[in-house]
């Protein structure tokens, strides 16, 4: 283990987080507030700690692959602690650990919140939590993809340890060129639904706000009622957006490139036709309780277009519609959205392997002398991805038992429990009954919040660099 | 596919359980009941129908896997159909899909009840329901590998297909001997139970009513209480049996044989140091419920030993029970008993299998050059057989998922739907809410039955013959 790179990398991760700070911090200077201190307070502990380990670049410069989960873990943890501190300091959020709690879901991109009430905050502090989404939405990956290369390390294994989903292909051969390319995309999509936004009844503050929130897939609202009470222009640039922001970025580089055919690729259109079938079956659950069917088709495609992008915005109360639309929403939930987008969830690319390699070994029985390899995209997929991928499912399961029971001692019921979790680990933000869309998380423990955030931060780093924090193995020689 | 095969092995089948009716009836002409009528026309169906099936014994007798996964999964559906008549002929249930859903949940050893009230049925019909769970409890593994011998079959390719778990080992060359010794073991255990209860405040017709649901893991009770009402003596002996059915059947040959120490292997202490933990953590959240710490325990020890064998019998109603319980419950109902035993679930075996192969993936990725096999009781696990445990977790969660959606149309809450399945396709019977221990399945809707009927017998037979069933390659030349 390389305890001094971890140290440098990792302040050089807080240093920017000081750097991120300046947009809450210049929209307090627009709006006049007094939460402006408690921002530039946190900043100056930020470029403190950041200062402090940076100090003295280290000779041995060489990462291993436990480092670089190390420092993907550890650098998450550190974000959300030090971007919980402007929630206590202006007494937004006065308690650490519900502030950590809305810090972890803000660049873990989930979107849970203990806030019963945001419209009383500071427009900066709202800022703060959106942006947080926006910082959190294109990942670690890019991020220190980006940062790596000043800190001239081998970068190679920190990209393996949070490549969100198995099937990111480098799309350049260099690691900082990719981390442009995906920058770039993310900038002008974000900027394309600002502009769409203000265009139509929001406020530039509002719009920003919903730009960064949507683009992250985060799904933080600025106002108690989520999306409800907007436009429908508003409502259906979101739920645009927000499926826009589900599919993996890749495709977008690959039509920039006029490469049509291998765009639009197995998992791209798994997708669609699960976000079509899902709309298709819940509007017709749930059309006796609205107006008229365009008015029910609205509203539901903004809600899958929400859950299976992990957004988690609301337009309606889902949590009041009929049983089969509850359970098919958090079926969804599991799902989540493309590898290599900025969604959270198990990713679509996961189950169309579980998918094939259950039809592979269903064949293998019925025909046990015929071996085949399973093919994706023309591709063969390899069998340490597919072995990856059944690891991943299992480990995932693993967490999300253990957390279901420790948060169980809160007497919730088992449907609030099982959909906290679900949310949580998935990114999406509300779920059903006491957390669902007019709910919040505010009446947990102490110790259920901590492992819900847990919970988020392992969700977004795809389960792995976690748990690998937890395995004694990872701290011996 | 060798139809002409399959038509004859059926016919076998049918006619056995022709024989097995012959304990009702014995019942009935012991008790002077008028159901014996119902049981006879039923025992004339399965002559007529089982004569049809062996009429000209096929020259081609080749079976290959194919053929064994189909007549096991039709087997089973049959034994189901015709298990049902004498419930309807009866009268005891007259609609058929409820008689279907109580004799599938017989045969599959599950113990749902479509009855509110079964103190009310005829003695022949109670004890119809007790000892379907009896034949069902050994599998039709052993059950048609000791008629197979009879039709000079090649019958590994069936035993393949019925297995109970991955690691069921062949004790002794031939499969008749291991069938007899199988039986053996089964015959003995389920004796001692029937004198044990015997002794103890049951009559003759409850001990042995009692003793082949326990045998088969079943849990259909006699009272409307379950065993709430029977003495502590009673409540221990059926505590403990449940746990001895729980248990691989290979352990109790090879004690026979004195090797002691091959025999509690680790699936073995894996079982029963979860067991002795939830009995623990379940005892300190339930404690201040009960007038003693003894009486707690007796009644966790009862009602965890009742889930993780997968029986159902209840003597409280843990319905009742903190959430913290509750959870852990239905954390239990999907692990469930051991491979080779008469329980169902997913077996403790393909946990420890799944948890040891999400170690040496967690050990890859911090050391990438370490590649190290799957050990497991100092044999190394193939990767064969790694490979089948994730794909039966994955069809498994699949069928679980598309039932849970089907079954919520019928707008029950969420844990009720949840446990439905969990305790259906995991063969339990009891599950929360309103299929708690005090309710029942009464309320759903046919198509919610249909499902949990296909649920049963997908679970009992370890998923994969059911879903080849519906698999359109299984049908192909």
């Amino acid at each position: 283990m390389n305890f001094k790179m971890i140290k440098y990398i990792l302040g050089w991760i807080v240093l920017f987080e000081a750097a991120f700070l300046c947009v809450p911090l210049i929209t307090a200077a627009v709006y006049h507030e007094r939460a402006a201190f408690s921002v530039m307070i946190t900043m100056g502990i930020c470029l403190a700690l950041g200062g402090l380990g940076i100090w003295g670049k280290p000779k041995n410069r060489r990462l291993f692959a436990r480092d670089g989960f190390i420092i993907v873990a550890l650098g998450w943890i550190l974000l959300s602690i030090l971007g919980a501190l402007p929630f206590v300091f202006s007494k937004s959020i006065p308690n650490f650990v519900d502030a950590l709690f809305e810090s972890a879901s803000g660049f873990t991109t989930t979107g849970a919140s203990v806030l019963p009430n945001v419209e009383i905050l500071p427009k900066s502090i709202l800022m703060w939590r959106s942006f947080s989404h926006w910082i959190g939405g294109m990942g670690v990956l890019v991020f220190v993809m980006a940062i790596l290369p000043l800190c001239g390390a081998h970068n190679m294994h920190i990209m393996r340890a949070e490549s969100p989903g198995p099937s990111v292909s480098k799309l350049v051969p260099k690691v900082r060129s990719t981390a442009m390319i995906l920058y770039g995309i993310y900038i002008v999509l974000t900027l394309l639904e600002f502009i769409l936004l203000a265009c139509g009844d929001m406020t530039v503050f509002e719009a920003a706000n919903t730009a960064f929130a949507t683009a992250g897939t985060g799904g933080f609202g600025i106002k108690n009622d989520s999306m409800a009470s907007f436009s429908a222009f508003t409502q259906i640039v979101v739920t645009v957006f927000m499926l826009l922001f589900s599919i993996n970025f890749n495709v977008y580089y690959l039509l920039l490139c006029f490469k049509v055919k291998e765009a639009f690729n197995l998992e791209f259109k798994v997708f669609f036709v699960v976000v079509f079938l899902a709309i298709g079956i819940i509007t017709v659950n749930v059309v006796s309780a609205f107006a008229n069917a365009g008015l029910a088709l609205r509203h539901v495609a903004f809600t899958v277009a929400s859950i299976v992008s992990t957004t988690g915005f609301a337009t309606v109360d889902f949590n009041l519609w009929p049983q089969l639309s509850r359970v098919l929403l958090v079926a969804l939930m599991f799902m989540g959205a493309c590898a290599g987008s900025t969604g959270g969830g198990m990713k679509v690319s996961r189950f169309v392997i579980l998918f094939k390699g259950a039809k592979a070994e269903l064949k293998r029985l019925v025909h046990p002398n015929q071996v085949k390899k399973i093919m994706m995209d023309g591709r063969p997929v390899e069998h340490e991805t597919v072995r990856s991928v059944n690891v991943y499912v299992f480990c995932y399961t693993l967490i999300f038992l253990v957390s279901l029971l420790l948060i169980s001692l809160d007497g919730f019921d088992f449907a609030t429990n099982f959909t906290s979790i679900a949310a949580t680990i998935n990114n999406i933000g509300p779920g059903l009954n006491a957390v669902g869309p007019t709910g919040n998380y505010a009446g947990f423990s102490v110790l259920s919040k901590l492992v819900m955030t847990f919970d988020m931060i392992a969700g977004r780093l795809e389960i792995f660099p976690m748990l690998l924090l937890l395995v004694p193995s990872t701290w011996r020689k």
